[in-house]
């Protein structure tokens, strides 16, 4: 015979940044999922789906949070030489399917879905190349009124999901605020894009440098402790003073002493308007009243201010307070993408971080208003407004805040195999046991929580390795019949959970075997019955 | 001011052969995959999921419809130049799974998972590119007796799903009972490779050409209309007899004639055991007292036999007998890619394809045994046996037989605004009726369906697009306070499904106005009580 070539050894693995999820995640992830999903129907919204491909322009060139035009983006080429790129986010194919099925969909159309979106990036700790999104979305909606609603949702979903009020905060920012405020200290225009990107760097180091260091960025520049010089965007101090008091300050509680020291010279309202007592949050209010004076004369600034208080009077209307809801220029997500109100869904306790430091959790998920998106494809605006929930930090949230029960599943009823040419009466056993424990309803409904029962596949020459198993498995008990118990028509039905407690207790070795370990010997009959008993009886040693 | 470049309108579309999905859709889907996410746990098996992405040598080199390796398949290179695939089915991914996890694993490993696999092939009706399955598997059950659990699992499954006895059947066959057939008639070893495939193909053609037709290509050859000749694979009459009849036959009515007349030829059983009175399903045993006789002298075909024999008689002691479970030879699913015994679940009631012909509507999901798919990662054999449905054809099959409900869901109770000043208030109105309708118990948890309410968030000028809207939408009732309401203290409730009746009753237009159409003013303190009130006369009337 010719010699087979033997084949090579594959080795099993996943690319980087890829992972396989197990049954415990993912029915707690499904748990979530569903809390969620009821909240967003309660406020009308709709499913749809679209594929995980879609055609690479129709994506866009721009990720809500990058500014590296189509990196980051799975593609490939159609045999039309067509580019297809994996999905980034849910928000760009929702706008193409909106734009697609314009005349069809009513307006405003409210839809949620939850999907894999895909990145082609460097992954790290925590940060993966396929993970899951859950957006909701009104499409057709022209007014804020609509960005209040999505802002409000959020604070149900955080409460839906047991995360207690002053636990969570919805933060909202607006681009037209930020937007004025460049316009007033003179940074306006096309001509001045280069500045500007300067200063949105230079906020975002506020964690990293502190108020003081991005004055220095703000200003004429900042050298780092080894020497290295970055130039700064040359502003003045008035305008340093603008921006970084009465806009970005007021989302810092480090600059309180400021903040308060200006609104005394000034006469502008105190930004912390019920720091004594418990409450210390911000006043919504006093905020924007701040940025109303950040923006000065713009347009567009006051246009977001206006904006930014009919947001607050709508939110404050329907009972959801500055606890809750509070404006912040600290959210400064996808601002080259949204054209108006932005949101950030942050957790407020701390956690420790990979370098053991506290931190606050911080965001669990983020949205805002997307005027531009749908009418890339159409004659017209189209209006809309969404939000994306990041389920898989979301989950981690509320791993950590205790929110997620760890799974109290019960495992199968294994029927065990004494002897492998009666397979068949095992199988039937199984069947008979199942039936019995999953009763369904005159309309083929099943009826209760489900009750796993099945027969031992594995090899049964170890009668030990069954007993493992079933264990292993979290089995409640197990069933068995050698030739003796056929026989004599009994079947020997052993509690494990039982069994367990028992060779605790039991210290001498004869008295063991004596009481075989939760183990009772019944009529055929009376299997049913046996195995029901010990279900119920474990299930009420569970309960508090 | 410089003129800004106009961007190009981009067209949305989607590449072919994917599809969005609706709601009443997925909504219909999630209920499906319940129940079969029921029935495999009452089976014992857990949920895994995988990415959608594998390294291309860990997917293997078949798909378990195709012959031709690694075509139909989406790849694209990593960075650091490693080839990555989308997968094609969930088994070869959970294969790469379980190696991967194989100490820490339960063994046997019971799992379930529903997910979307790729195939880039030209789509056509009813292909897609993007379409998903559900598998159930057990890895490490290296008896048939787990092949049979999974064909009886299916048949509940198939009940489970509404879908009566006698209009579905699990089809069982054995690769090596084919692959004995094939020895017997003088086809073994790797130099048959090449006519082996030929009898296969003819095989297939079966539907086509029916027996006559098969004949000839098993033997010289067949002339079709056109005159063009399609050369045979060379078999005797003994051999044709041998395959066509003692084994492919015993999977077709068409043949009852003649198998009779050969039963009473040689003494072997009567296929049609139950032909007398309403059963005229097969006999399974006496099928596989043919396939026994078709083997011959074949060890190989001889242990397919055998295990044949054990399933059937694991079936039928478990109460799954022929009419449920039916051993066939017109399996022939992957039978490059599974080592052992195969299934096929098939829907038998009749529909009319494309071309108008009535058919019946086959296949719904398959699977078999496929030792061979975890051992390429590893120094051991793993075996295993797995099942996997196609959710959208056993959607469609589900549709046709009238088990899927048409969504009766209500829509939201929508909020009118008739003074877009008094946002916060419908905003604040939506948000206590919201509230009230949606309770939930001590836990936080949802009590009873749910009953979206929202706001309208479109251009209310138009106060008849506003209720055109909640037309579209199904809604139950809206909610509508103008200045005069408002100044009264009172409040609107409309029940829409009353309107309607009331518009087919009420011809005069005086007495319309009057009547407003299932209009009723309540005092503001009565909102929510009104409000119940509809939705119990519609839940009452939509009763049957």
């Amino acid at each position: 015979m010719a010699k087979v070539k033997k084949p090579q050894r594959v080795t099993p693995r996943l690319p980087r940044g890829f992972v396989d999820r197990e049954a415990d995640d993912l029915r707690t992830q499904d748990k979530m999922l569903a809390t969620i999903r009821r909240v967003y129907e309660s406020y009308g919204f709709e499913p749809v789906e679209t594929p995980v491909f879609e055609f690479t322009d129709a994506l866009g060139k721009f990720l809500p949070d990058s500014d590296r035009p189509n990196e980051g983006v799975f593609s490939l080429q159609d045999d039309d030489e067509q580019w297809m790129s994996l999905r980034y986010d849910l928000t760009a194919p929702l706008a193409r399917f909106v734009a697609e099925n314009y005349e069809t969909l009513p307006k405003p159309y409210r839809s949620y879905r939850a999907g894999y979106v895909f990145r082609n990036e460097k992954p790290g700790p925590g940060r993966f190349r396929q993970f899951m999104q859950f957006d909701a979305d009104i499409v057709g909606a022209p007014n804020v009124s609509a960005d209040a609603e999505m802002a409000m949702m959020m604070a149900d979903t955080m409460e839906a999901l047991g995360i207690p009020r002053g636990q969570y905060v919805i933060r909202v920012n607006n681009r037209k605020v930020l937007d004025g405020v460049l316009e007033a200290i003179g940074l306006g225009g096309e001509e001045n894009a280069g500045r500007r990107l300067t200063v949105l760097r230079a906020i975002d180091k506020l964690d990293k440098f502190g108020v003081e260091g991005v004055r220095l960025l703000l200003g004429e520049g900042r050298k780092d402790e080894s020497g290295d010089f970055t130039p700064g965007a040359g502003l003045d101090d008035a305008a340093i003073q603008r921006l970084l008091v009465s806009y970005v300050g007021t989302s810092f509680r480090i600059d309180d002493e400021e903040i308060r020291e200006q609104s005394a010279k000034t006469g502008e309202p105190a930004l912390l308007g019920n720091i004594a007592g418990e409450e210390t949050y911000r006043d919504n209010r006093a905020i924007i009243g701040f940025w109303r004076n950040a923006v000065g004369e713009s347009l567009v600034g006051t246009e977001g201010v206006n904006e930014c208080s009919a947001i607050e009077e709508l939110c404050r209307g329907a009972g959801y307070g500055p606890g809750r809801i509070e404006f912040s220029a600290s959210v400064v997500r996808g601002l080259e993408y949204y054209t108006g109100p932005v949101f950030e869904a942050e957790l407020l306790f701390d956690v420790v971080n990979e370098k053991g430091q506290k931190v606050q959790f911080g965001s669990v998920g983020g949205g805002g208003r997307y005027d531009g998106l749908v009418s890339r494809f159409m004659s017209q605006p189209v209006p809309a407004t969404g939000f994306s929930i990041g389920v898989s930090r979301l989950m981690t949230a509320l791993k950590n805040l205790g929110r997620l029960e760890t799974s109290t599943r019960t495992g199968p009823v294994v029927v065990t195999v004494m002897d492998r040419d009666r397979m068949a009466d095992y199988q039937a056993m199984a069947t008979k046991l199942r039936e019995a424990l999953n009763p369904k309803d005159g309309n083929g409904e099943f009826l209760g929580p489900v009750v796993p029962v099945e027969v031992f596949q594995g090899n049964p020459k170890q009668f030990g390795k069954q007993l493992q198993y079933a264990d292993r498995r979290n089995s409640p008990c197990v069933v068995i019949q050698g030739g003796d118990e056929k026989a004599a028509g009994k079947v020997q039905v052993k509690d494990l959970a039982l069994g367990k407690e028992m060779s605790a207790e039991i210290t001498d070795n004869a008295e063991w075997r004596e009481a075989r370990a939760g183990q009772e010997l019944v009529d055929e009959s009376e299997m049913i019955e046996a195995v029901t008993a010990i279900l119920a009886r474990q299930a009420g040693a569970s309960r508090p």
